[in-house]
């Protein structure tokens, strides 16, 4: 046997509190709804499951890969979400030209942590596997955080994110 | 900016074959289905996302964690992914008394590959975040992989996962 411990396991209790949601309905015998990894930021958009995986793609792709942060309890998240899921403009753009992940918990990489951990909040990443801690919302003390209210800032973020990548190629 | 180099970004190429499938389907325009978690090991469990999120169920829960790795392209993995999905008996038993978690990219803890990278393998990691080496299929060249005849050594080592935890304990 192997010890495989991770440290990161103590970051990742910060965000324990959507845990064992899903669990309490192991008891129920009626069919369960197969679980997705939109998890209602858009169902017809393509996800990727992980943060390697999401990194390889961005990679390869060359499209930047924009990273939300979430959790399912979080009022805060679920309207950010609804308003991001309802946005046909917001939609498209990430369709199109994004690599997308959504995670519930954090990864170990602190560089998608730049002013702390906490929920919602939205990263852009570029194809050189640069964060881009340069683009953030509108407030001083979450940068990464954006409200139902901000859609047009984070589209305006979306483009900026396109942008910036193809003057640098 | 700040740069977020992954050096795991060289091992996951090693399974990219299964990458860009979904991109395929970025052109067209008719109605996605909503890409699932479970990706066809079954719909009704209830899969963890990545590992860290897997790795911390299986410690909050003290249920051990079963990690498949597969690819969607790869038909060996198809034909176990089948047999899995058809065992009533392993499907209960995956319901009940385990985390679970399939992923289609390896992660960065080489303790997930102690004969290698290949697919499929199944590995078991208990709740004290030990990697199970010692559960291991039939076959000495790849000792974590196994065909769809071995679904009853596949359930026999899942309680073999059970068991030996809780006499631990």
């Amino acid at each position: 046997m192997i010890k495989g411990l991770l440290s990161a396991l103590l970051v990742l209790a910060a965000v324990s509190t959507s845990l064992g949601k899903p669990d309490k309905q192991a008891g129920k015998k009626e069919k369960r709804v197969p679980q997705t990894l939109s998890r209602g930021w858009g169902d017809e958009l393509i996800w990727a499951q992980t943060y390697e995986e999401a990194l390889f793609k961005s990679k390869t792709s060359n499209k930047p890969l924009m990273v939300i942060l979430h959790l399912e309890d979080c009022p805060h998240s679920s309207a950010l979400k609804q308003a991001f899921a309802n946005s046909k403009e917001l939609q498209k753009l990430a369709d199109e030209d994004f690599i997308l992940l959504n995670l519930v918990y954090e990864t170990t990489d602190k560089h998608l942590s730049p002013d702390g951990q906490y929920v919602p909040r939205i990263l852009f990443v570029d194809p050189t596997l640069t964060v881009r801690a340069d683009i953030t919302g509108r407030y001083s003390n979450r940068l990464y955080a954006y409200e139902p209210s901000d859609i047009s800032l984070l589209i305006s973020n979306m483009q900026k994110a396109k942008t910036v990548l193809k003057s640098e190629l």
